[in-house]
């Protein structure tokens, strides 16, 4: 596996891409387009949140057919909470891209991100489309990248190269994120493109089990979206042998497909809103992989242990009371735990290394935190970031 | 019932308290006792937090006796996370002090706050019992409501009065919050004196009933503290007709005490840590008592919602996206949900009440979130505070 060089979406066979500004933001791109050659197969994840906007109902329902051609995405309103008229509003725009690329509407997808409960601009993005298709490329991915962009401080694209049979398979992504990124759902929007040839039960698995492994491993603030999709087009120009859903390529193109995504993911958590650190707490010997996900998420979304870490504040003690809140079996005497590789607390008694010592460790840019709750064979690791007054800052503002 | 202006611990009959500054803190009162003349009925509430304090877990074991005489308390650190040596000081402590008091060790209770993982600077506690013992007066309640304190603004204390078969019975309670108060267990430190003749039972009771309405409907950030405490003591000196735990007095009583609770809840909300506004969030009409709970807690934790208010920011469509994350149920199109008394969701679709309309209401210092679930017969109200960049700052630097 090569990661490539200033690779993007585009960087697959076949994908072309444009996007621009058609005014939901001021002088912003807010619009892009996502576009393969040939019909694609597909699958998505999405948000497991209850109110879900009307482009995730829309994109559950088309890829029933496990197949798509194109993405339409806006950034700056989430066409959420808008009801009948914002599902109208979404149909509408899918059958008029699908007309003007002359595809079936099922071959269309649509994502959006941004305020909730306002009606999207429909004329805006109408109007825009015919311009969207004509100045569809090659090399403007960067393009795309910055328009699904919200509270992000940078765009978050990756490729990377593998090969299967002897052929050359190229697997790309673009995503947003910044807030409102958690565990059991966890992501943003992320499109991943790939000209590999796979059958349709073999990209769904690849996918759940990487998103499951990266997306799902990530929390800014403990907040799941309405929004949050990933979603994968896989046009097989690569002409690969064909993947089915096990097998040496399968376990190949799935571990490429989780690196992928795990960057992407760690992007996000760099670049969450207001971060100044990227937090890891890794959970080991829990009693079940539900219990070490539970654990690891209580302490990860935290309030007290993110404003800790921001601080550089070695008051650890945070650490077991937040663990403790978790749902899940442990004995107090029989817990490790360690910050930044030093243990603070095992025993049942605190081990008290020098704030000398970890004050300097804390100042590092990324702080590990390690539970050892001596209990079971299992273990999870998530990816989380410092509360900063910043971040509370941006979520002050913006409307 | 009538609250008895300037009412305190020491209002109830055969009260006596001290506080003075054992060095925990420089220069701030920090260690705390209060006594009751004779033996009292003596009920407690306590953290669910799996990781328990010493203080918490000697007063467990005490309370199996229904009675207790005094309550020892210190700020600026909690005894917890400390092992063997932590539980073994807090029983020092407990058998230094009933033995001054010429009290078995189990009518002594204690409690601590502070620091999580220090040990505690036990000859400094040790050396002031004597003082602390000397120095019990009937006017001395001032000085226990500061000793208690970590990062509250100001000390928290009221008394009220009631009848009971013509006899005046005073409940009266000095409590201390500011960070880490969550529904489910919620509170922080809470010490109850009451003169009312009771039984057991009916204290258990009443206790457990005006906390669940009161302390347990409260949230600042999530957290649920090792070290949370309700206590009370009743030591009969009223005289009135022993209260069970049913019938026309129990009722009364446990009304007084509700309002006595939850008065000091909401002071506990309004000096929550860096909070400009309490936010009330109400449920209604939902399909379980459970569901209320888990509905206005994910409404009442979440980051954006509580950021939003903090902004006074009309962006309403956070209220929906943290409901959407309850596990709970409900339709879309059935929900109604209301920000400061106007709707700005109902079938499905945005009210859009105008901006101009919400701003201004929002500039209110208590903010009202209703959602009608329109799923059932059961309710739940819980006060949680905004979310500040002070917040951040106070738990950034504490340690």
């Amino acid at each position: 596996m090569k990661p490539l060089k200033q690779g993007n979406i585009t960087s697959p066979l076949g994908f072309k891409t444009n996007a621009l500004c058609c005014g939901i933001k001021r002088k912003k791109q807010d619009l892009a387009l996502i576009y393969s050659i040939t019909q694609a197969r597909a699958a998505g994840v999405f948000t497991t949140n209850r109110i879900k906007a009307a482009p995730v109902k829309i994109d559950i329902k088309s890829l029933k057919q496990n197949k798509a051609q194109a993405i339409i995405v806006n950034s700056g309103n989430a066409n959420c909470c808008t009801g009948k008229t914002g599902y109208a509003d979404a149909q509408k725009i899918v059958r008029v891209l699908a007309k003007d690329l002359d595809l079936k509407p099922n071959d269309v997808l649509i994502a959006s991100t941004g305020v909730i409960g306002k009606y999207l601009p429909l004329n805006k993005i109408l109007n825009n489309i015919p311009g969207l298709v004509k100045g569809l490329g090659f090399n403007k991915a960067d393009k795309t990248a910055l328009a699904i962009m919200t509270t992000d401080t940078y765009p978050k694209q990756l490729a990377v190269e593998i090969k299967l049979n002897g052929k050359k398979v190229t697997i790309a992504a673009v995503a947003k994120g910044a807030g409102m990124i958690c565990p059991n759902m966890a992501t943003m929007l992320c499109f991943i493109t790939t000209d590999v040839h796979i059958s349709s039960a073999g990209l769904k698995a690849a996918l759940a089990e990487a998103v499951d492994d990266s997306f799902n491993c990530i929390s800014v603030d403990g907040q799941m979206s309405t929004n949050d999709t990933v979603i994968i087009l896989a046009n097989g120009l690569a002409l690969n042998k064909q993947i089915k859903n096990k097998g040496k390529e399968y376990r190949v193109f799935t571990k490429a497909l989780k690196f992928l995504c795990l960057q992407l993911a760690k992007m996000i958590i760099e670049d969450a809103e207001g971060a100044t650190k990227m937090i890891q707490v890794s959970i080991t010997r829990a009693r079940s992989k539900k219990e070490a996900k539970q654990a690891a998420g209580a302490i990860a979304n935290s309030a007290l242990v993110k404003t800790m870490i921001a601080g550089e504040n070695p008051n650890w003690g945070r650490i077991p009371a937040s663990l403790g809140q978790a749902d899940i079996s442990f004995k107090e005497e029989k817990i490790k735990i360690s910050l930044q590789k030093k243990v603070v607390y095992q025993n049942a008694k605190p081990v008290l290394p020098d704030k000398d010592v970890l004050i300097p460790l804390l100042k590092k840019k990324q702080v590990n935190i390690d539970v050892d709750l001596n209990n079971g064979d299992y273990s999870h690791t998530v990816w989380t970031a410092d509360l900063t007054a910043e971040y509370v800052r941006i979520n002050t503002e913006y409307s």
